[in-house]
């Protein structure tokens, strides 16, 4: 069977049998750790077969008290028991035909004892001479809004949103950077057996997914992952939060799931060699993903910087540097049109501080804005345009936003970010981001950072 | 006259003219563009001279047709006319005996033609030969919540927070990342004679002052500010922005303020060296305020990290790598307090990744959460503590952050900062810094950060 095949019956299961229900759902100081019931009110339309010794019903679905009682085929099995039961009861799961198999429970290669150990020596063995495959141990597990599947014990708020992510910390599950939710996730926990490689795998064929997360501890096969990256890098961006950087850092991630980290060194090169942006915190993975899922690829790495604001205009230019972008050299006819109406002891270049033309000349404030924005982004020379500008009163801001849907139809090969200042910023962002296509950052600095990292996939695109 | 009784005629003036009214409140596309406008609405309890030759009263006070007329002291005159009018009306404000002078207007030193670079000499010997002192040119002037003073000619929000902000751009005026509020401000534009060192020595003796902040271009004469700096810096925070890093920003800087602004890696070692907290960006300073207003001192840089998720606590751990912070060697009381409940197969330890102590052995999940926190705080080993928690269900992080005030008040003298996770994680936040001497990050790698410049200051206060 092939790989896809393998990751379908995880992501996509007709039927689930959930090992290791208790009678009634668990809960635990208010807090939802009960898989069945998260199953239940999630709206998955597949067959459901609770397995507990005790029970012939729990919250209402006919449950079964070993896995081979049940009669029908069973896509996958969901195992949330004590770990000295796991190895056994994943014997039973092959003897009933399961290929695919989510390990929840902790405590074998992320644990500190001998026994952790000698488990996942008798997992090893299970998966080595069968067809069946695992996730995990030490997993969330799955979580998939578009068939309304979800493996995990506590609640998650699941959207459509085209995002695949690969983790290895069930809190990228419940608290995602990209606004706080899931659409189609695999907590990859300790990795025993289904790996990167595998999840890349199954998104590279998947329609519904545009960008690809991966947050990774560490892996046994790099070789393989980086293969299959950088031809899945070649069609989906793929953003990459690789921790265990420090020496602590890599004990902390031994203990958490088991990894080998690897030197943070050679991560950085292979991860960049191979096409994958990685990011450094949960905020730039955000800002990534938001980054990709919006804007146009660019075609090289020349900035236009336009702003109400010297000031940050100079932040913006700071933060070129950081992130190897150069400050676009203007044409002459862009330069031209900018100083049209500035002062006459002011030669408008770039970045275009468009404040002193506003001040000094009087210039009406929102055609200024407009028109420097759409003389930077005509030029040839400029491959993006950051614009700065103020949110201090009440309605400018909203003003300019609806200008800005017209630019992007005008404009749209190249990305067009934006920062806003003053006290009606967090609006002015939202407003903007409603017309699509076009973002705000919280700094001149993260729309930079941004552009970069967007600069430097297009390039890897480009290469083939 | 010392520097702070010249700088107390910009700061709490108890009279000033200004020059440069137009008859009726200009105003440009909706923006308020209006300083006796604003100072009116901001509830400023000195007397306002408007100066216009035209008119006799304007927007219902009494007018002046030249400076001179006034036949009370003014303390403090605000400029505001076309380039070519400014030296002339300095030398009647002179003439009047008036001590401090805001120019408002652009196009000296950052002008790109002749006529600017001369305009500023006419200024410069202006200043030379008499007592006058000049705020700007090219400035937003000054703000101060505490006087309810403004010279600002765009709306502003000001509010008695212990900030006092130096800075060369407007719009940190309308825009200051702290909550976009501002306390005192000195907008110092292309700084020709009131600098940095100036506004300084202010500060340094306001005890409405906690916290200092400087968004630095450049300056003349920097050994001056950084023999001033390194005492300030002593009794209060300094944080810093300095732009300007590359060529290109530098020339950018030339544009916007006319200033020099330097070799960026000699201005790193010289912050440093005077006890200066240099920040990157408009986050990191909003992030560092907060914590120089919020947290005490460190003592050392010896970090305990507890955590509900082992994946958010390896990000605590690369970041402290980054921030040059260590990974606190817990004490084996501490060690053996957090192994009390947790399963037999987990060593805890630092970070204390206390999930499997909730999931496999079924504590309660708040307990656990505020007993590892205490220990780490307790241990002698630990200088700070950063708190990963998870903000996924409705009510549990208001039951930590109820527990918080409590854990604060028994222990005082170590920060104790939180990243939170999850769909509530804003709302957990905002709970949590309600309740006063603590905060929320929202990135693990935040707080990390602010601790290392938080160790870096104490470390500096120490040497003394």
């Amino acid at each position: 069977m092939d790989i896809v095949a393998q990751m379908r019956k995880f992501m996509e299961p007709k039927s689930v049998a959930l090992i290791g229900v208790s009678r009634s759902g668990q809960a635990l100081d208010g807090m939802s750790f009960d898989i069945l019931g998260n199953l239940l009110k999630c709206g998955y339309q597949g067959r459901i077969y609770p397995i507990n010794p005790h029970a012939s019903e729990i919250m209402g679905v006919k449950a079964y008290h070993d896995v081979r009682e049940v009669s029908e085929d069973i896509d996958l099995a969901v195992i949330n028991l004590p770990r000295e039961l796991v190895p056994q009861v994943v014997k039973k799961c092959i003897g009933k035909s399961v290929e695919a198999i989510i390990i929840v429970t902790q405590g074998f290669a992320d644990a500190n004892d001998g026994e952790g150990k000698q488990l996942q020596r008798e997992l090893d063995e299970l998966i080595k001479g069968n067809k069946v495959r695992i996730v995990g141990p030490n997993t969330f597990g799955i979580a998939n809004a578009y068939t309304n599947f979800n493996s995990s014990y506590t609640k998650l708020e699941m959207s459509k949103i085209p995002i695949g992510l690969i983790c290895q910390t069930g809190a990228f599950f419940a608290g995602f950077p990209y606004s706080r939710l899931i659409g189609k996730g695999i907590d990859l926990g300790n990795s025993c057996d289904v790996d990167f490689a595998d999840g890349l795998e199954y998104f590279e064929q998947d329609d519904d997914i545009k960008v690809i997360v991966l947050h990774i501890e560490g892996m046994r096969d790099s070789r393989k992952f980086f293969k299959k990256a950088s031809r899945v890098a070649f069609k989906k961006p793929i953003v990459a939060l690789k921790t265990g950087r420090n020496e602590r850092a890599a004990q902390a991630a031994q203990s958490h799931t088991g990894s080998l980290v690897g030197k943070d060194e050679i991560w950085d090169v292979a991860l960049k060699q191979s096409g994958i942006i990685r990011v450094s915190d949960v905020e730039e993975l955000d800002d990534m993903v938001k980054a990709f899922c919006t804007l146009p690829l660019m075609r090289g790495r020349r900035i236009g910087v336009t702003t109400w604001s010297g000031g940050f205009g100079i932040m913006g230019v700071d933060a070129c540097g950081r992130s190897n972008l150069q400050l676009a050299k203007l044409s002459t006819a862009t330069i031209e049109e900018l100083n049209v109406v500035s002062p006459s002891w002011q030669n408008v270049g770039n970045p275009a501080d468009i404040w002193p033309t506003i001040i000094v000349t009087k210039q009406p404030l929102l055609q200024t804005g407009e028109a420097a924005i759409r003389n930077m982004l005509h030029d040839p020379q400029v491959d993006a345009v950051l614009c700065i500008f103020s949110a201090v009163t009440h309605g400018l801001h909203s003003e300019l936003c609806q200008c800005v849907g017209q630019i992007i139809k005008d404009f749209p090969f190249k990305p067009l970010v934006f920062h806003f200042y003053g006290p009606f910023s967090d609006k002015a962002k939202a407003e903007l981001e409603e017309r699509g296509k076009t973002l705000g950052f919280l700094s001149p600095d993260r729309a930079i950072r941004a552009l970069g990292h967007l600069a430097d996939y297009s390039e890897f695109r480009m290469k083939f």
